[in-house]
C-alpha cells in the first residue's frame, strides 16, 4: 500500500486540532483510499506544551525549523498552519520547490501572493489546495472549482468573517452597544485580542480576493476590492433598519459581474449592506459564515456553516489532505469507488417502531361528555404523556377534532394508541399522525 | 493534448441541456484541465426533433441504441440519462465492464442496484459520478464523500423534492388546498403527470438511499427505509401547525446516527415533519431542495439549491464530467493547478464609484427652519432621489438625526453630496453613510 508523508507545520489551535483528526482518522482514510497518510513531522517554535497535549507516536518526528520537513525527501505533502505571511511564504515555497504538495489555511498569505505560490506550483507541476482559508469548513471552493466548472457565477454574496458577524447578531438581537458586543465576542474567543484585521474589513477583504480570482479564472488582488469595517457602525442605526426598515445589518464581500462591451467586468467590494430581513443571508447569525452564489445553470445556491474555530479548520484542511491524496492514489490507479463501495454489507437500520419523537396528532370524536377522558386514558396506559390540547376547529363530517401535542413518545406505542383510539365508539375511524422535528 | 470522449445516452430535457451547456464549456474546460471533451456519440430512442435544437457538429455520431456507444472503443466516458431502469442498468454495467467510467442522474437505478454497479465498478477499475441523482445541482454528494471526509456525519436532514415542497408552500403561503397546490405544480413544470413517487415519498426514499450509503459507507437500501409521502396532508392541519405550533411542515429525508454498544445504528425514514419557523430548513421554500448536515469536526453545515429543472441537473452532470476528465488526466500529470492560476492576469475590477445601489444616509442638524430644504436640495444637485425621510430620532449631541433612504443611486455622486451636506452650516460633520443590497 502506497504510504503519503505529511509535514505539519504551526502547532496552534487548528494544527493541533489536525493533528488530532489526522490521528483518529488513519484507518477510515486508509480503507477509503487504498493508500496511507502517515504524519512524519511536526513543527512548531514552541513545540513542548502543545506535544503533551498531543500523545504522538514516536515515529513522528519534531522539529522548531520547518525548513527540516522541506529538506525531508520523503515528506510528500507541507500543511501550513503557521500564520503569518513571511515565514509562511518561505515554507510553501520550499516545499513546492522541493517537489512537495502543499496545504494551507493562510488567507493573508494566499491573497498577497497568489502568482508567485501559483507559478511555483504550475512550475514544479504541484499541487496547492485550501479550502480552509475561505468560509472555514464550508466546501464553497470545492464547489466553484470543481462542482460548479461548467457555470458562469455571476454574483458571490459572502458572510466570511464570523467575529463580526456575531458582533452585529448581538447588537441586533439583544441590542448590545458595538463595544459591549465586542467585549463579549472576545470573552467567547470569537474575537482576538487586536480585532483589528476582522473589525476592518481585511479579514473578508483576503477572502473575497481568494474567492474571487477562483470565481473568475483572473487574479483580484485584495487592494482592488473596495474595503469598509464595522467599526463605526451605530446601535441606533442598527435598531432603526430593523424597525423602521425591515432590514439587517450584515458586513458582505460582494463580487458582481457585469457584461460592458462583450467583456466581463467586475464589482469587488466589502462592507456593511441592510439587507431585507426575508433575505438568505439574514438568518445567518453569530459566529456563522455563508456564501450565497448566483451561477449560470445550476441557479441560486447557499453554503452555511462554521466559518471559524479550530476543528471547523481543521475538518477543511483534512478534507483537502483526503482529496491530495486521491489525487496522488490516482496518478497509480483510478480506483477512486473504494470509496463508495466497500463491500461491507448493509447498514444496521434501527426499525421504525423503536424512534422517538413527539407527535401531532388528530381524532375526530362525536362530541359526547367523556370522549376527551377515553382517549387521554388510552394515550396514558400506552406511556404517551400529552403537552398541549386544543379543540379549537370548526365541526368536520367526521366529527369535532382534537389536537393533540405529544411529549417525545416511542414510534411503536403512538401507533398503538391511535389504532386504539380510532376504534373506540364515537371516534372516527380517519386520524393524523405527523411527527415534530 | 489528450482527448477524452464521452458518450450521451438520453435527449430528454436534461440531457439536451447537457449537450447545449458541454458544447458551451469546451474551451473552458479545456484551458483549465490541460486536456480537451469531446462529445463523440449522442443516444436516443427518437432523437429526429430534438437534434434539430442542439444544431451538433457532424463530429457527433447519432444513434437510437446505446450498445453503439458501449461497443466504441474510443469512448471514455458514458453519461446515462436515459431514465428508467432496466435499459439503464444494461448501459451502465456494459459501459463499465466495456472499461468506461460511468456519469449518470438516475437515482431510480443506484438506489436498487447499488452494489451491483459499484461492484462492477471495482472490478474494471473505473469511476461512477452520480451527483445530480441527489438534489440537483447542489454538491452534496461531493461534499460527504470528500470536503467532509475527516468527519462522522452524525444527522442528515433532507428536503429532498422539490414537487413536494412546492406543494407545501403553495398550502403555507396561499392557503391552497392540496389539490389545487397540485394542479399548479403541473401546470407549471414542477410536477408530471402522474406525480405518484414524487407524492408518496418514493423519490426522497431513493435520494435518501444514496445519501446514506455514502455517509455510512454501508448499504442502506430503499426497502429498509420508512416512507410516508405528503398526500394525506390536510390543509386545516398545516394552517393549524402555522398558527397555534409555530411550526411548519416539511417532507424530509432523515439519517440519523445512534450509538448503541459501541456499534452504529441508524434511523432512516422518509416523512412530513413539523419544524419549527426558525428552523434552518423551514426557509427552504418553493422548488429548492436543501440538506443540513451535523457532524463531528466542522459542526452543522447546510446547502441550499435548485434541486430539479434540466439546466441544474446538467449543471451537476458537468461538473461529474470536469472532475472525471481530471481524474484521468491526473493520471498522467498532477497539474491541476491550470484551473487556478491560467497566467492570464488580473481581472477588470470596476471602481467603486461608478456603482450605483440604494443608500441609508443619516446626518445631525441643528434643528433650523429650512435645513431639511437645503438638504435634499444638495441631494437632487447631485441626481439623488430620495424614497423615505425620516426625522423620529432622539436629539444627538451632534443634532437631530435625519435619514434618507434614496432610490439607487452613483456611489460617486452619493460620496460628493455627503461631502457637500456635511460642509453646510448648521450640519455636523459626523455622518452615516450605509448600503442597501
Amino acid at each position: 500500500m502506497q504510504e503519503i508523508k505529511v509535514g505539519l507545520a504551526g502547532l496552534g489551535h487548528v494544527g493541533s486540532a489536525a493533528v488530532k483528526i489526522l490521528q483518529a482518522n488513519r484507518s477510515n482514510f486508509s480503507r477509503r483510499l487504498g493508500s496511507s497518510i502517515s504524519l512524519s513531522w511536526v513543527c512548531d517554535r514552541h513545540p513542548g506544551k502543545k506535544l503533551k497535549n498531543l500523545s504522538l507516536p514516536k515515529s513522528v518526528k519534531v522539529t522548531t525549523n520547518y525548513r527540516d520537513l522541506i529538506e525531508d525527501p520523503r515528506v510528500d505533502v507541507l500543511i501550513e498552519l503557521m500564520g503569518g505571511v513571511a515565514d509562511a511564504r518561505r515554507a510553501v515555497l520550499g516545499a513546492l520547490q522541493a517537489g512537495k504538495h502543499v496545504i494551507t489555511a493562510n488567507k493573508r498569505l494566499l491573497s498577497q501572493h497568489w502568482d508567485e505560490i501559483f507559478r511555483a506550483a504550475e512550475r514544479h507541476r504541484k499541487l496547492v489546495y485550501f479550502e480552509a482559508s475561505v468560509a472555514g469548513a464550508i466546501p464553497i471552493l470545492q464547489a466553484v472549482q470543481n462542482s460548479l466548472a461548467a457555470n458562469e457565477i455571476q454574483e458571490v454574496l459572502g458572510i466570511l468573517n464570523g467575529t463580526t458577524n456575531y458582533i452585529l447578531t448581538r447588537m441586533i438581537h439583544d441590542r448590545m452597544s458595538f463595544d459591549a458586543a465586542l467585549r463579549r465576542a472576545q470573552e467567547l474567543g470569537f474575537a482576538e485580542k487586536d480585532p483589528t484585521l476582522d473589525l476592518n474589513g481585511s479579514d473578508t477583504v483576503h477572502k473575497l480576493s481568494i474567492l474571487a480570482s477562483l470565481v473568475t479564472g483572473l487574479r483580484v488582488p485584495p487592494g482592488r476590492i473596495h474595503r469598509e469595517g464595522i467599526a463605526g457602525i451605530d446601535l441606533n442605526d442598527v435598531l432603526f433598519a430593523g424597525g423602521e426598515l425591515g432590514r439587517t445589518v450584515r458586513l458582505l464581500g460582494i463580487l458582481r459581474l457585469q457584461r460592458r462591451g462583450g467583456k466581463n467586468f467586475y464589482e469587488a467590494r466589502v462592507h456593511p449592506a441592510l439587507i431585507e430581513q426575508k433575505h438568505p443571508l439574514a438568518s445567518v447569525h453569530d459566529e456563522y459564515n455563508a456564501v450565497l452564489l448566483k451561477t449560470s445553470y445550476a441557479g441560486d445556491q447557499m453554503f452555511y456553516g462554521k466559518g471559524a474555530g479550530a476543528e471547523p479548520a481543521a475538518s477543511a484542511v483534512l478534507g483537502d489532505l483526503f482529496m491530495l491524496a486521491k489525487a496522488i492514489t490516482a496518478q497509480k490507479s483510478a480506483n477512486s469507488n473504494r470509496m463508495i463501495w466497500s463491500g461491507h454489507g448493509a447498514a444496521e437500520i434501527i426499525p421504525m417502531a423503536e424512534l422517538e419523537c413527539e407527535f401531532f396528532l388528530k381524532f375526530f370524536a362525536k362530541d359526547m361528555p367523556g370522549i376527551l377522558s377515553r382517549i387521554t386514558g388510552v394515550l396514558g396506559r400506552h406511556g404517551i404523556s400529552i403537552s398541549q390540547i386544543y379543540q379549537k376547529f370548526d365541526k368536520h363530517p367526521a366529527g369535532v377534532p382534537i389536537v393533540f401535542v405529544t411529549h417525545s413518545a416511542k414510534e411503536a406505542a403512538v401507533q398503538k394508541a391511535v389504532a386504539a383510539i380510532t376504534r373506540l365508539p364515537h371516534v372516527a375511524s380517519k386520524s393524523v399522525c405527523l411527527r415534530m422535528l
